[in-house]
């Protein structure tokens, strides 16, 4: 995801300093131009403004408070904005070591895939100091479509952006088990979804998941199936801390055991959808 | 529903004779010319055609295969079309029984709330036999806005439409556990479920029951609750023949029962997303 | 379990008229001195008693209701002792069926298999008016261990009867997940469950189910899976009737109808607990 | 837990060293000729014996890892007794730690609660180095009734009693579900769980909790219900580590979650039976 939202920001003009662990990754921004930076931590300078794209919990909280500590190196006044899909908890806790240090995060996760990314469609969810948030806007203008503002609470956007997700993935469910139905009833299920994604359900989750579950196409991934399982771990221990049981995310929590459990870690998330089928006997 | 059904058939210049069990219901249609009939039998007659849309099986059953038989009146060659969403397998039987009477029946359940029959915005699922199907065609047209053919086995059209129902019923209780955990993490549930809904989730189930679920107002009913339960009753046998097992469609009755069982049943049936909400204790 | 049943009366010197749909399985019981009566009706006179074991709900209905109906040729005054596990709903209607034309229903389910019933160990569970109970208190005593009276409405006994069926079941499907997840932790679970068996859970059903669950030992079947599942059903619908969401109850329907769909009906109910090693991708 | 077992230890004739949080607990101990330990760690010497019951992961890790660590102060070849319920993987590493400094980790997760201590009832599950478990078999003879030997992997006994802390609650939310069902079936719950626990579900577990579930008495609590959720969340990341999906624990941890949610952490765990009430209506 990092790469094709540094384009769109090298695009609209930003002068860039740029790392990712695989330097090769690196190598089309830099012969664009971007300055490519030894260590993470080196991205940043006093006042200035990073943008991260990680993988989970850890490696931000990593960027963050480490060795190479981020924070330290954004002050005074510095803005990080976090991208990366994380627990709203982790994000608060981040929020508040940049403020002990003078520095600012402003949570910025979003919706789309790689190629919404490359084509400025992402819709990105923030939440953050208000000021600061004014002062990023542009930036995120460069990189996606609308931007979407849940207040100055630096783990809101987080929740949402785990909310969302958590409805993905039961969409997901729904049409698997929708589809296995209509298949094990001697109805064809491609045309089945084909129109319900037309008509009640004309959105991108329905339009995009839809074909595949009916065609059963898992393969090559948008998203693969153990980071769904980490994003709904998230939202289990985000409704775990706020007392909040989630019937519906547990059956996804135990979709996702059982595919990773049966070697299907190779497949895009969708393929949850093959559990409904596996259940009914099918193949 | 059957009211601005008959009103659009009788405004496109189809001359009808109606009947209701409460006979003033037909009034504003026989003010504008059509023939009250004073038993539903009567409505039929050799080689017509006859549109049903009642209350669940036993009254299609009923109306088919009762004293008053419609069957036996509107053969030879008549056509049944049945709008009532009723289980695939009481379908096919009363198909069967039509057929060995000479009749026929066509299958035609639709998505759309009685506003939708109104604005002949209705979209039309139908099986059954194709030349039927061809001559009942110009009558579809007539009340909706699109139809979708699924075949000529006659149950084939619930099916789609019992999956259908069960994929708007399983995103009421994502929406529902997303609010919950939106709400008691400190979060806006209205502006995220907006933001979704405006997304990735751009599609009427979403931006119809997303803001009620996120208010919390079921009333009035736009489709009542118990009627919700009756559809999942109907998709749990027909997957119970299919040897399926749907455990979302699980979750979903236990809802429904609960809701009722907690007084519930005037409310619409998106009502079964306040499940969510009291077990995680809130009002 | 009607002949073990019928051959413990025999012994205790009661005289016998006897039916079986199957002819020859009522022969050891007529070489012992039983009469053979021609239809099931037939082991019926005025005033008798007469003892049921059936297959299900229909089959009793049948027999009390039927051409041949039972219900008419015991009045006045004569007792049906119903022993098959049939819903509450059904027992009520039958009751009030028997009672209406002067004859009398006593619900009788029982807990045990073939073997209790030959061995004397049956456990039976009773329901019924006090007058009628108390006459055929001899006759259930010459089949059983111990005699569980739960009131004058007929359809009690039945009640609980499924609520301990439901019981067992859940307890399977308990021991089918604790085992697998026993033995993908890399531990014996048959050295588990048998520690399990012999202290916190010394009963019956974990001692008899335990160590065929961790040993994958499902065949001969004591009771056939598919009876499980009728069962199941029983028991939710007697929860529906009554407003009564019950997951556990639908988890284990999911289980039954998925063991089914994979072709294991010929195995005993305790095969659920496949459902959970499939899952992890055992075998 | 830990004062009956220490009292028995020194009845048994053992010259122990006690130490607690809560200095005023070890009083009892102290009067009959206890040593008091001013810190934890105190209560080791090198090569000698040490036995710990806790309250979760956390605070073993501390008395192992810690400042006053344990681990250094027995070597050589001291034993730590390790009798919390942990996660198994937590175990293994503390064992690894152990050994790493030349000490010794057995773990000793036992069934029983408080009042089963006192009379030396506890079951024991043991696992760790054969002759470990040889050199402490005369102490655990000292406590409890009975040895379970899972062998030599540390972390084996504690998925044996996490498997089987699943199973009671499993139980319990079994009854929980009966018996609202039937309640609301208008029959009598004590008598049904009375009759249940003294035929096929003759077993402590059944015959402690059946009652309580029946009457509502959930007060005062012999295992907080927090406590529970401790466990089921051990079960449940020790399934994830073994790619297990266990619906039943899913559907457990909801019920906690929303027992805690509703305010009923003081009540004993056996009060997630609450949940089937709540969801039926009841009160």
């Amino acid at each position: 995801m990092g790469a094709p939202i540094a384009a769109n920001l090298a695009a609209a003009g930003y002068k860039l300093r740029v790392y990712n662990r695989t330097a090769s990754k690196a190598e089309p921004l830099v012969a664009k131009g971007a300055h490519r930076a030894e260590r993470a931590g080196d991205v940043a300078e006093p006042g200035g403004i990073v943008v991260s794209m990680l993988a989970d919990d850890a490696s931000v909280r990593a960027l963050v408070t480490g060795d190479d500590a981020l924070a330290a190196r954004l002050l005074p006044d510095g803005i990080h904005i976090s991208m990366t899909t994380v627990s709203p908890a982790v994000t608060s806790e981040l929020a508040d070591y940049h403020a002990s240090r003078g520095s600012v995060l402003v949570a910025a996760p979003v919706f789309g895939r790689p190629d919404a990314a490359q084509a400025k469609r992402l819709r990105i969810c923030v939440s953050g100091p208000a000021d600061a948030k004014a002062r990023v806007k542009p930036i995120l203008e460069a990189m996606g479509q609308e931007i979407f503002d849940f207040g100055e609470d630096a783990g809101a956007a987080n929740v949402v952006k785990l909310a969302g997700n958590f409805m993905i993935a039961a969409a997901m469910e729904a049409m698997g088990e929708a589809v296995t139905l209509i298949r094990k009833s001697g109805v064809d299920p491609a045309a089945a979804l084909d129109m319900l994604g037309k008509t009640i359900f004309a959105a991108p989750v329905y339009q995009i998941y839809g074909p595949a579950i009916a065609h059963g196409q898992y393969s090559p991934a948008g998203f693969r199936l153990p980071l769904g399982l980490k994003d709904i771990e998230l939202v289990l221990q985000t409704a775990l801390a706020a007392d909040t049981p989630m019937p519906t995310a547990s059956l996804l929590r135990n979709r996702f055991v059982s595919a990773i459990a049966k070697g299907r870690s190779e497949l895009d998330w969708s393929a949850i959808a093959l559990g409904a089928a596996d259940d009914a006997g099918l193949e």
